[in-house]
This record gives structure tokens, C-alpha cells and sequence, in this order.
């Protein structure tokens, strides 16, 4: 009998059920003898062989639910060879785990941290096959990940909804996007959501910059403006201060819960404009994938139990030019995929008008 | 030939547009030679004389979209025979464009400031017809202003995103609704999405009878709480103070930028949970009206063509036991259609076992 | 210990499970000794005792759930003292299981037909309370059903997305909407959905009427005609014929599946038009429940509960001018709720212009 | 002075004017003096100089509407040499008018009809830029065409809809999707929807594999079937026929409005199951274009305005590996994109279990 570990970990995002029905029906038509455990809440699971032995029904009707049917946590991908709180090295737990379950491999799904563990697991000897979860779509090595375009999506009709409202008033609209170091959601949300102005974790941003592109529209008749603004968005002067520096700022001045209320409050001080915030959070995680994201999760979640089938280990599952393909961990972990200022996409936007506060 | 002005005023919301189709519609198949002009952004069109003659084709297609054709501003309603900005009386610059134009009659659609206006404007002699708007629910007179049902669902959305998040993690979530001084909106949407506590502008909330309520939920198992939270919700605390009291506390404390975050602190503080906030804000003002908000609107639109048909003027259209009716401004203007915290509905929500903070 | 029976009957629709989760809470919450039974696949269950003891995670995260976690069936509600294919008659054995599994009350979620069967078993001595479960909106003593709204959002939205296609081409469309006898749902998606023209059940249509009213709009340079088809339109001629003759009709006739396909034959061949056909179907019944329908479900939910507690049974519970009431059994059963072709909104539909295809 | 004609043309689909937009704005950005002449109804406008002069305020706020804002009608791409209803000949009249307004490019929004026809003129002297208009996906040298997505959008929720409702009853559901020639958006949606059954054109199915599967299903208990069948589905039989036999066979035969109610009568003549149909129809051509198609189709007419401005013409925008290109218009026009019944999606979709009819 084969057996095979499952295990979701990291922030959670739409898909990840979609993408586990994805490798669960394909073992089972492949198999007639697989046995599914799956972990709770992540690596947390492995560790302390918190699991549960799943049946087919459990994956049946989950392609359209958001959440993981697992659990999840985020887990501390430094250090992994440190003790947990029993004073047990945790990958070490982890490999006892799995050994003593006999698992023939363990299949992931996970953003960078969890790539990173999983790499870790694979060079320490275990079978590993995963899978690119994020919303942010950061991950190295896959043109895509699954939950993206779901969060496209929220996004966007959050700021679709402001879009209306903004055009009967005279005022000025932030809509926070999730990320903190990457800025492909608000880049795309912003574009497909048509916002004036987009700030990115990649493109440090100067004040002045951005009001002048209010005021100018303003002055052009226009009744309103529209900043989508990643969470880690950065001002130029910000960009060019030390960690130290940056800390010792947000420490002494007035704190913010997020930086959207930040720079509205700049906003208001500069040109005088009348602001209005709009965070949603955790929104962006959540509600069913949306089509794009199960047509690609059914694919990677094939793909993943084919190289389960072939013996393929240590890769992950990806999309490289509209073909599903296989990645190594090792070239994976630790390395992010971030907004390239100059590529295409960025210039293109230039091109409709829009301002990145940069120039 | 009959000239009917008209205009939307006060904060917008959806089916403004569907409302004025429906009047629209109605007036050019009663009558050949009708013909409707459009005051700009609210009563300062009014006043200063800012208008566009209104062609049948302008309220076509307009059936679905958000905002208002119009435009909208919010009006000081106190005070409105003080001068403008040119030293003119106010009132007496709304009457005076008024006569110059030789209407029959004036289309209001507003909230509650509006309807004040409104009923000034008939007292003093205007033929006057108002409609019910407002996301709030909160007009005397009418069981449903149309825009509630359209803000209700974006609310709702809200937390079913929050929900299927949520349930991955063991964290407590807070939506904060549009609300400042009724919680309809709050109520509906925290009910339509099964938020475990709801705080309400009318039920002063004790944050120990939050803090067991999440506590509680934690210790059966369950993995998150959410709470609807409306922007005005309001401690026992500062419900007791008087509004010098109070406006003292706000200064001195620390300022959130809204109730929620500052809410979520106390959460923290008092449960060690970690507190995640989402603001929807002006979204809920936003996107198409609902099919319900489209219903009603028609109706109500139907209904003030056939009031100023009939020459029944100084009323307002309203939704009275599913009927469409006509109610006096006079009883209209000033009144607030607040949550009686001992309604069947508060209690019912109470028998699912929802806590209102105050119990 | 109380032991509550509980079924969904007849065709499904939303809000079936937010329901029957409101019912469940409440009596969770009321008592301590509660059991639940849930019968599968509707009255069946309760003639051969297929069923399954309920706990209240059964009820958890089930709000937004569409569809029923007890199965349902269409019964025959006719003739319901005649053996079932074992020789057993149905009633006998409805009460048998009832006896047997001690129940205190039976709570039915049903529409037309399952109420008459509801009301029977109260008759019959059985202790039942029902709830009023229906897409169509069509029973009798309450003034909204659950599932309505939400059917109403899916065919507005049918139109909603022909509406835009409409415009870019020059053709008359047809949606059908759910409802062979009642019209309600085609009446309020029609309005919603600004439809050009809608046929109902109960307003017979002339196919003259109906064509005049595309080439008018046609003439008027208007690029096409939208139709609200109720499953159910029915031509004058058609509702002057008996029974007998209207068969005879149906079968020497072209047989087309649904109405829709028919009176598209017929305007292509009276004005030359292209016809396109869209229907829905089962789509009108399935997805989320809406906010609205999940709002009133709760309430209509933790009603029946109460009523369950204070031992009042023979009762539906009802919506009646925005409150939760009950009503007989006696009273509902076997009446319909119609639209009267007179009724205030039929008449608010024809001033803003719809044409119903009488006159 | 530059001027650019713009026209849209054959089928309407989401994000025509999300094009327009992003190809204007680009054009207004880069050139002081450019001026925009729209087309209406496609090559038809061109040939009878049917126009009008764009301005810029035409392309704000259509991001997100459906349709188009010109226009469109399906054209005889075939026999373009030959001469219209007042005998002249089409080719020439469009040259003409291109001529006679001194344009300086025609943008072309279109499918396959419609590029073969830009390919032509573009042969003939005229400067020709084209973007890749359909829900099809089926056009040579673009990985992905705007509209796809949109499309896919709608069906999937068909789908899930019928999703919800059959898990209620027993019984075979079908939902037709739009595509004659080719099955991406049958494909895509199925997968998404997580359709058990996908009949698409280019794999002719066998009638009785596609009952065995249902049966099979119903053996092992599921309580329901779903298909997700093209327009354009074929049978084994049907497929093997020439066009001349399979002409008279859709003569003699009992004559259903489409497939599906064709293949649904076949599955209850051979299981005996009951069959419910859906005919989403022309709403996977409505509604608002998603955040995908709208990222697409911006950068898309940037791109096309790039072009422009670099005089480089004769090129079709398109997409090849995350990236906008220049295809050119002789390698797209007369060419399919079909599916592969052997590519890796296919073989993935097999994987999970999906049922293809073909063995």
C-alpha cells in the first residue's frame, strides 16, 4: 500500500481544498491501495503527528470551498534544526513522523517559507512534491500560483465598488492591497480595477509625486482619484534608510494601523483633499476560488500525483508558459519573484496613464 | 408643459440612478410634453442655478449602475436661511431657482438631512415629492429605504470572505459596518453572515462580555470569532459620559482611525487572541444596486411620478407592510428609525446564540 | 429529553440549510437535552425511518450552504391514505416512525404540497410546525418565502448579462424564468432586470400585443427587446381551451421543450426577428442563499424554535408586514398565492412602461 | 493630425471596451493631436462611413461595462470581392472610406471572421492593427484571447449553481455551453465547474460511454450526474457522416433547439434517468468583464497603441508566454486554435476522473 502525507501551511488562501481534490482524485483513480494522511495546521501536524486518516467523500465538494479542510499555520522556517518547546529538534520530529507512518511521500502546499521547509525535508532525505500556494504570486520558479487570481478578483471589486461611489463625490480613495514585500496583486487589481494611482512594495514612491497627480486631476475635471496601495508600500526616503533607521521612524512618529491611513493623512496634509480608507484585510484570502484558480489548482494537482506515480521527488509542481511543469525545491527556496520596475507590464500601465509615484 | 426638477443629495448609495429611471420612465409615458431637468451635486445645484435639461435617453441603461448621474453632496441642512458664501439666503436662492425655472414640482431623493430640506422646501411653499435613500435604513416613515438591501449584501460578502479565512486560523476577526448612529446595516449583515457578535450603536457593549464571548467560543474548539461591529458602536463606558466627556477621551487616548482598530486593541489586551481588521468603508456605498434595491426603486419611482400626476405633493414615497404609500414630510423630517434593542429581531439573533455585548 | 424530527420536501432552493441551522441553534441554545432527528430525502424518510441523529456540528458552517444536508424528495401529496409499494399506507407509516421514534415535534420545510401533508399530520394528531420554503413565492398566509430573493438574484442576473450583449447586437431576447404556475419570480426579475416585456402565468399573453411592443420599440431605434418568460406564460387562446383541449393541442403540435422556444418561433415568424433563447433552469434553485433570504431564514428559524418551546404546533411560520409570525396550517394548506393581475406593482410595472402582453 | 479608425466586429464578448480604453488612453497619452473615429457595427460602419469622432470622455468609465460602445454585427468575411446591396464592392467601399478620411491605421477588434478580413485589407494597403477578440480562445497565435475568462466565468457558475441543486435530487443534469467549432470554453468551465461528464467538439463521444459513466456514478452512490456539453458537441456516429448525410439526419430526425436536449433525451431513453437541462446562452456573452480580462485587455491596447506609434502594422496583438507580441495577420487569419484531445489539460482533466465520452 502507498501512503502519502498531506499538509497545507502558511497563510491561508482560496484553492487549497481545490487543489488537494486535484492530487487526491488522481491517486485514487491511479491507485487501487493509497492511503491519504492528512496534517493538521501545517508542518505543526508533522511534527507532532496530529493527522487524520482521509477517505475519498472527504474530498468530494471541496472544489469550490475556500479555506483548507487541513488547517494551517505559519511555522518558523529559520532555525528548523532548534528545538521545539519539549526540547526535540523539530525537522527531526518531522522525519520521525513520517517514518513511522511509512509514508511513501509527503506533498505540500505552501508559499515560500513552506517551499523553504519542504526543500529542507527533501535534502534531508524525505520525498517531497509541492505545491505554489500564495496569494501574493512571489514564488520563484512558477509563472503563477493558485489563490492569485482569486485575490485579483476581491481586490478588484473592492475598488470597483469605490469606483462608483467615488464618482459622485469630490474625493480621494485608498484601497489597501495585501502585500507586504510584493506588489503583483495591487499591480493587477489596480490595473483591472482602474486605479489612478498605484504604489508597490518594488517602487518607492515620493509624496509629492503622488498629490501632483491628484491635484492634476483634480484640475482636469476629474471628480476623484484612486490609490491602490500595497501594505508594503515605501516612500522613497523610507527606501533609503537602514532597518534600524526605518524602525526607530515608525517607533517615534504617529503609528498607523496600516499604511494606507499613513499616507491618506499625507494626502489631506499636502493638498487638502478629503480622504477615505478602505482595508480589505483578510477579505482577500477568503470566499471560493474563482474559476481560473481550479482550472489551475486541478492541473498542478494532477501534475503533482503523476510525479507521485513516477517517483519524481524533491520538485515542485508549476506553471511555466500555460504547460504544467516541475521545479526543483533547491532552486525555489528562499528565492522571491517580484515586481521588475521596468518590465512590460509596469510600462504598459505608464502607457493608460497611470502613476506609480515614482516619476 | 410640465418641468419637474430633480436631485440627489446627502452621502450616495445604489439605485439613486434606478430610482430616478423609475420616476422618469413613469412621467414621459403619462405625459407628452413633460420635461425633467437635473440639478448637479444635490441642493448646491439648487441654489446656484447649476442644471442640465434631462433627455429620456439620459435614464436609459442606467437601471444597474452604482452612484448617481447626478451627482451628490452632502448639505448642512442646520441653519438654511443663513447666507451663502455670496451673502445670499440659502432657501431663498433654492425658491428663487425654482420659480425662475417654472417647475410644477421638485424630485428629492435623500437620507435623512435631505428629507429636513425637503420639508423646509414644502413648508415654504414648493411642490415637493421625496424618495427614501439611504444604506443606513434609519428613515422614519418607511419599513425599507432603498440602497439597505444593496449595502447589506456587500457588508455580508465581507464576512463570508472573513469566515472562509477565518476558519484556517485561530484568530479573532473584526468587520466594521457603516453605521455611525443606527445599526441596521450592522444587524442585517452580521445576522445574513453569521458573525458570532454584533455591536451596535444602540446596545452599548461591555468589552468583558465581548472578551468571554470569544473566550468561550475558544474553549469549545471553535477556531475563530468574527464581529460585525458597526462605526458607531458605543461602550457602556462612553455611553454614560456626556458628549464634552467624551470628546475629552478621544482626544486624550490614543486615536484609531475607526472603532474597530481601536476595539481589536482591547481584544488583544484583554485575551492575548490576535485581532485582524477589515474595513469595507465607502464599498458599501458602492457597485450595482441588488435586484431587490432595483424592485423597490422602480416601484418607488412609479409611485412619485404618479404623486406629482395626482398633484400630491409634500410626501414622501415609502414602503409601508410591502405597500408603496405616501408619508407626510412633516412626519418624515428630523425622526430617526433607530434598532429598539428589545425588537424580535435583536431577540431572535439572541436565540442563535449571537451576543449583542451587553449580557 | 426533547427529540425534534426534521425534513426538507419538495423541490430544493436556498436557505434550506441556513433554516434548518437557525432552527437548530435555537434549540441547542434553549435546551440542554435536545436531540435532533434529520430524515433523508424528505417525507420519505419519515415513511421508511431512513434518518439520521443530528449533533450541532452538523449545523455549523452550513449558512451559506445551498442546497439541504438532508436530501429532499417530490412527493405525491395526493392521495396520501393509499398504500406506498409495500402494501403500507403512508400516512399509517409517517405516524408509525413518528411513534416510534418518540418524537415532540416534527418541523417540515416545504412548499404547496408539503404543506398540505404537513397540515394532514397535524390533523392526524402529529405535532408539527413548518416552514415556508419555496422559489416561487407562491404560498399562502406568508408574505415572503425563503429562497425567493435568491432565485429572483440568479434570473435578474440571467438578464442582466443578456442586457449587455443585447445592446451590441439587434435581436429579441428571451430568458425563461421558473414558475408554471405562479408568476412572482419572473414579475419581480423582470423589474429587476428592466425587461421589455413579461409574460405570466396568470396574465395570458397575446402574441400580437407582444410583437406590436418589439416592432414599437424596434421603430423607436431602440437595438432590442428583452422577454421575462415565465415557464408558465400561457396564450389567451391557450387559457380559454379545457384541459382536454389544451393536451390535444400540446401533442399534434411541434413539440418544443419549454415555452421560451415556442413564443420565439412564433415572433420570428410575426416580425421577422431573430430570437435568442436562454433558460436558466435549475441554476434558479441552486448557489448561496442571498443575505436577505439568509437573514429571514435565521429569523423565521429561531420562530419556529420558540414555537416548539411554548408547545405551539399546527402552526407555519410566517413573514406578515416585516414580522415573524404563525400561522394555521389549516389556513395554508392547498392555497396558492397568485399575482393579481390588478395589483398595485403589475400597475407600477406598465407606467414605467413593461409590457405584459394583455393590452 | 493622426487618425486612427477603431471598429469592433462579430460576436460581442466581455472587454471590448476595456480595449478601446486601454488603446485610446495610450493613444491620448502619447500624442497631442491624435483623433479617434469609431465604426458602428463593425466593417459594416466602414464600408457605408457610418462614424462618429471619438473624444477622450467616450472612453472613461468603461473599463468594467460589457458590450461595446460602438457596436458590432457578424460580417460575410467570405467573397469580400464581391459587391453589396447597391453593387459595390465591399472591399473597396471600406478602402474608400479609410481613404476618404485619411486615416493613418485601423484598429480592429475581432474574431476569426473578423482577422481574416483585417488580414485582407491589411494586404490590400491599409495600415491594420488587430486585437484578439472572442470567449472562444480559438484563435491562431494568442495564447488567450479577452473574453475567454469572462466566459468561463459565467458557465462556471452555471455549473455550480446546478452544482448545488443536483446534490439535492437524483438526477442528470446538462449544461450547454457556447462553442460550435471548439471546446476551450467547454473545457475550461467543465474543469472549473467540476463537471463529471465534458463533451466537446473535437472528441466525438459515444452515447453509451457517456451512460455508463452516469451509471456507474449512480452505482456508487453519487446522487447525480453532471455534463457540460458544447453546442458544438458531435457523437461518434455523427462525426464519421458527411455533411450531406449529417444535414439530412438533422432533418429527419426529431428536430431539438440544441444538443443538449438531444443527448439529454438519448441518456433517459438508455438509463431512464431524469434529465433537467440549462442553456446559459448569450449571458456567457454578458456581463462585466473580469479582472483578468481586463488586465489582458489593457495591456493588449497599450500594446496595439505601441505599435501605432512605432508604425509597425499588419500585426495582430497577442499573447505568448506571459508576454504581449506582435503575431502577424497572415499567420492568423483562416487558422483554428482547437483542443488537442491529446494535450496535457485533457490528459490531466482524465486524470481526475473527468469523463470525455470517447472511451
Amino acid at each position: 500500500m502507498r501512503r502519502i502525507g498531506m499538509l497545507t501551511s502558511g497563510g491561508d488562501c482560496q484553492a487549497l481544498n481545490a487543489t488537494m481534490r486535484g492530487v487526491a482524485k488522481s491517486l485514487y483513480n491511479m491507485f487501487d491501495d493509497v492511503e491519504i494522511i492528512g496534517f493538521e495546521d501545517g508542518y505543526k501536524g508533522l511534527m507532532y503527528a496530529d493527522y487524520k486518516i482521509m477517505q475519498p467523500s472527504d474530498f468530494s465538494g471541496i472544489l469550490t470551498e475556500g479555506g483548507t479542510i487541513l488547517g494551517t499555520s505559519r511555522q518558523p522556517f529559520k532555525l528548523m534544526h532548534t528545538p521545539d518547546e519539549n526540547g526535540l529538534d523539530k525537522v527531526e520530529s518531522m522525519k520521525h513522523t513520517y517514518r513511522k507512518l511509512k509514508l511513501n511521500c509527503l506533498v505540500v502546499l505552501g508559499g515560500n517559507g513552506s517551499q523553504k521547509t519542504a526543500n529542507l525535508l527533501s535534502e534531508e532525505g524525505l520525498n517531497v512534491v509541492s505545491l505554489p500556494k500564495t496569494i501574493d504570486n512571489d514564488l520563484w520558479g512558477t509563472d503563477m500560483t493558485f489563490g492569485f487570481q482569486s485575490a485579483v478578483n476581491i481586490a478588484t471589486n473592492a475598488i470597483d465598488c469605490i469606483h462608483t461611489t467615488a464618482a459622485s463625490h469630490r474625493r480621494v480613495f485608498i484601497v489597501e492591497v495585501m502585500g507586504h514585500k510584493v506588489g503583483w496583486l495591487t499591480l493587477h487589481a489596480g490595473l483591472a480595477g482602474g486605479a489612478d494611482i498605484i504604489l508597490l512594495p518594488e517602487i518607492p514612491y515620493d509624496i509629492n509625486v503622488v498629490c501632483d497627480a491628484i491635484t492634476k486631476r483634480s484640475k482636469a475635471g476629474k471628480r476623484f482619484s484612486i490609490l491602490a496601495v500595497a501594505e508594503g508600500a515605501i516612500s522613497k526616503e523610507e527606501a533609503s534608510m537602514s532597518k534600524k533607521e526605518l524602525k526607530a521612524k515608525k517607533r517615534t512618529e504617529m503609528v498607523y494601523p496600516s499604511v494606507a491611513y499613513e499616507i491618506g493623512a499625507r494626502i489631506t496634509e499636502i493638498t487638502g483633499s478629503e480622504v477615505r480608507v478602505t482595508v480589505p484585510g483578510h477579505m482577500q484570502r477568503g470566499g471560493e476560488p474563482c474559476a481560473y484558480d481550479r482550472v489551475l489548482s486541478t492541473r498542478l494537482g494532477a501534475t503533482a500525483a503523476k510525479m507521485i506515480a513516477d517517483g519524481e521527488f524533491g520538485y515542485m509542481a508549476a506553471v511555466k508558459n500555460n504547460d504544467i511543469v516541475k521545479v526543483p525545491l533547491s532552486e525555489v527556496a528562499g528565492r522571491l519573484k517580484t515586481v521588475d520596475p521596468n518590465c512590460s507590464m509596469i510600462k504598459e500601465a505608464k502607457m493608460v496613464g497611470i502613476c506609480f509615484g515614482d516619476e
